[in-house]
């Protein structure tokens, strides 16, 4: 029997339901992945070992007695550090929260745990999701390169096998870029389906939390467990919650799908995703997709946009802490929320029009071309070694390689749309990328629909690291 | 017969209604007004002579055909200087906007003149409604102080019965303020139920517009014919208007106000003030409502919140004018927008956060104590001559007359919800004072029925300003 941390979570969520393999088998598996793992990829702040082992016996003897809860019952998820998990450190990678455990749990593992999941550890992020310092994880694709963030952890946990998946944040792409380095699905759903009760801030306005899983249909299922709304959540969107598994394996014929070249196929757009890229857009086609060019100017506006609300919001919530905390606070960091501090109000209002401005320009391309979706590369570029992030790209691209690593992100935390990365393929180099498809409002369901009609003709996301394969 | 101007605007509906005046009387008398009071008052920064003449014939014949579009069908109305009229000077008492005239009508324009109502000019304001220049406006009340502002010539048009009725903008309490000084009914909506669309703003998350009336019911008809969905305008509720009208006359017995004393009844409250409201909480006691103490300590901070907001997105609407500009601005709007631009965004953020705060303790209040309405002084002070406007107050308390003056009024407008001044008394020195009623959200129909109650037995909204009594 194959290792049973090589399952997905669908398939381990289908052999728990058939009574095959219990809960605590599979918490005990995950514990073994992770004792094999983290000297290598170090992808957990906090290993909660012995609450999974009581909650998985805890799920064993419900379940014996009456049913399951839904289909994650008895299944171990990981959790980003900055997600509260009551009575678990929550330290949201950062000196400031050390030894913090809050008394509740964020609004989504709240619906997680009512659901059955059983939370096995917190993911490292990068220090209060900034994405500026240096967190110890390390993708078992390339151990030298940076695995992206600021959802590090849980992106290095899944694609490392020590979690069958497990929760990220996206305020810029933090769920979608890890996704792609570390060949994952990745889901920043509808800004307001899924609460960010419990999630410490980066900004507000453009802040979400969604799942990060080896399959499509991993995906749909967490994304699932996490959504609904939330009443002490003023940001959180009275939506029913689909069965977003249902029409998973509908295909894309006649789906329309629309594709803006300016600026996601611009000359910063590395040559092997390209190709990568625009294979996928073929496969599409021949399954019976139409694709449909459009323009988006407004997209020029989304990284400035994008950063000045970050620096705003993020050093409006950082404000009383950094005073009483400066000194632990990486530089990095603290230099970002200092900057903040200096943006003149009628920055931030004009960066929140520019928002509102692109969020409009896309829904109204969606409506012209009557599109089901858009699609694009998730990254413009591969990963790079941790000490090149800054320096400019290898390609001679006037930009950093961090600086254009969400250069296809932002763009969407701006809309509030669903936007996921899909694994698109790995290059020659041995670096996976991914490909993000864009939806409309609350219709998560078409995008998973349209990732897996992919998925289904492509092993990609099946491919392990090769640091894994022979290793644990 | 009674000088067609004395009579208010619903008794001139229903004449004309009768068919026993015509729209042209109407109009004709209107600006005979307006020649015998300009000259005092100055309430009028344009008057639309032709238009309104040609537009009253056109009613006419129309009406003479077909019937009235509504109850305000023929009737002359004052708009406020800052709200756009399609075709006429809408200038915003400023030099900076000398000349311009706009090629559409605002929203709350264009609903007027489809139910027939008649634009018979445009009344002085304060330079961009920020309240700190001086327009040449005076009441007749008291022809050397303050008349109020920022709606300061529609205040007076109304008061010196050269106007019918007019529209005033209120960021602060620029509707309500005027009103209390010059004895008139004034209304400022719920957030949302005017549109402001086509109102040059001061702070989009504070404006509103709405009527100044001698009558409850005129401002009843002419909320009426303001209100509703406006597709072009984010602001603009999608609710549906009620009749007004329709529950004046139901009296007050049953209904359930709320007091509160430390903020509203503070020690800067005048003591005639004190004594005229404290007059109307008994007559509605004995009329049948139950008055319910409430604690509100989040009122502490609305003054500071709603300074920021002000500022900061007044500066970010000036931004681009004021640099092109400059030297147009009176120097005290200048400041005010020049300082604006200095404010962290972290400030204003933190201001938007307490307006959230201030509006859900409300919100609760009323919730809590089962609240039809809150009741208040609408201003803690009478006004003062113009000249002292900055000066401590006379009464030695800690703070300008200017600053005391929007002290009761600035909540409203971070709660978004309705309130409105209804004339309360008359102090022994002549000045008007106003009460203040505020309600739950869209719940406008309760606060007139409140405020008729008042009025029916009570005279003071019917008396003359003694400056008009012999004049003209």
């Amino acid at each position: 029997m194959t290792e049973l941390c090589e399952h997905s979570l669908g398939e381990v969520s289908d052999l728990l339901g058939a009574g095959e393999i219990s809960s605590l088998e599979l918490v005990e598996a995950n514990l073994r992945a992770i004792d094999r793992s983290e000297p290598l990829v170090h992808a957990y702040a906090h290993v909660l070992a012995d609450e999974a082992l009581a909650a998985a016996r805890a799920a064993d003897a419900e379940m014996a007695a009456g049913g399951r809860r839904s289909p994650l019952h008895g299944l171990p998820i990981g959790v980003k550090d900055n997600i509260y998990t009551q009575g678990s450190p929550s330290e949201c990678g950062s000196r400031v929260m050390a030894g913090f455990v809050p008394d509740f749990d964020a609004s989504c593992v709240a619906r997680l745990r009512a659901g059955g999941a059983i939370i096995i550890g917190k993911t490292h992020c990068h220090e209060f999701a900034y994405g500026v310092n240096s967190p110890p994880s390390r993708s078992p694709w390339a151990l030298d390169r940076y695995a992206g963030g600021s959802s590090i952890g849980s992106g290095v946990a899944v694609t490392s096998r020590s979690s069958f998946g497990a929760l990220g944040s996206d305020t810029g792409g933090s769920i979608r870029v890890p996704a792609s380095i570390n060949n994952l699905v990745g889901m920043k759903a509808t800004y307001g389906r899924v609460s960010i009760h419990g999630v410490v801030p980066v900004a507000w306005a453009l802040d979400h939390v969604g799942p990060m899983t080896r399959t499509v249909r991993d995906n749909a299922l967490l994304l699932a467990g996490m959504a609904g709304h939330e009443t002490r959540d003023p940001t959180s969107a009275r939506q029913p919650v689909p069965d977003f598994c249902a029409g998973l394996e509908a295909g894309v014929k006649g789906l329309r799908i629309g594709i803006e070249r300016n600026y996601f196929f611009y000359a910063g757009l590395d040559a092997e995703i390209r190709a990568g890229v625009e294979a996928v857009i073929a496969h599409y086609q021949k399954a019976g997709a139409q694709f449909i060019e459009i323009s988006l100017p407004e997209l020029d506006m989304t990284q400035d946009a994008l950063f000045t609300i970050v620096l705003c919001e993020g050093s409006s919530w950082h404000r009383k802490l950094i005073r009483q905390h400066a000194d632990k606070y990486d530089p990095a960091t603290r230099a970002m929320i200092q900057l903040g501090e200096l943006l003149p109000a009628t920055q931030y209002i004009a960066a929140q029009q520019a928002r509102r401005v692109y969020r409009e320009a896309l829904l109204r391309a969606f409506a012209d071309a009557k599109l089901d979706a858009m699609l694009n590369p998730t990254m413009p570029v591969t990963t790079v070694p941790q000490d090149q992030l800054n320096a400019p790209r290898a390609d001679g691209f006037a930009d950093t390689t961090v600086g254009s690593m969400c250069h296809h992100t932002f763009n969407a935390n701006l809309a509030g749309l669903p936007a996921m990365s899909v694994p698109c393929g790995i290059t020659a180099a041995g670096l996976p990328y991914g490909f993000q498809l864009t939806g409309r409002a609350f219709d998560e369901a078409t995008l998973y629909r349209i990732a897996r009609a992919y998925e289904r003709d492509h092993d990609w996301h099946t491919r392990r690291a090769e640091a894994l394969a022979g290793g644990f």
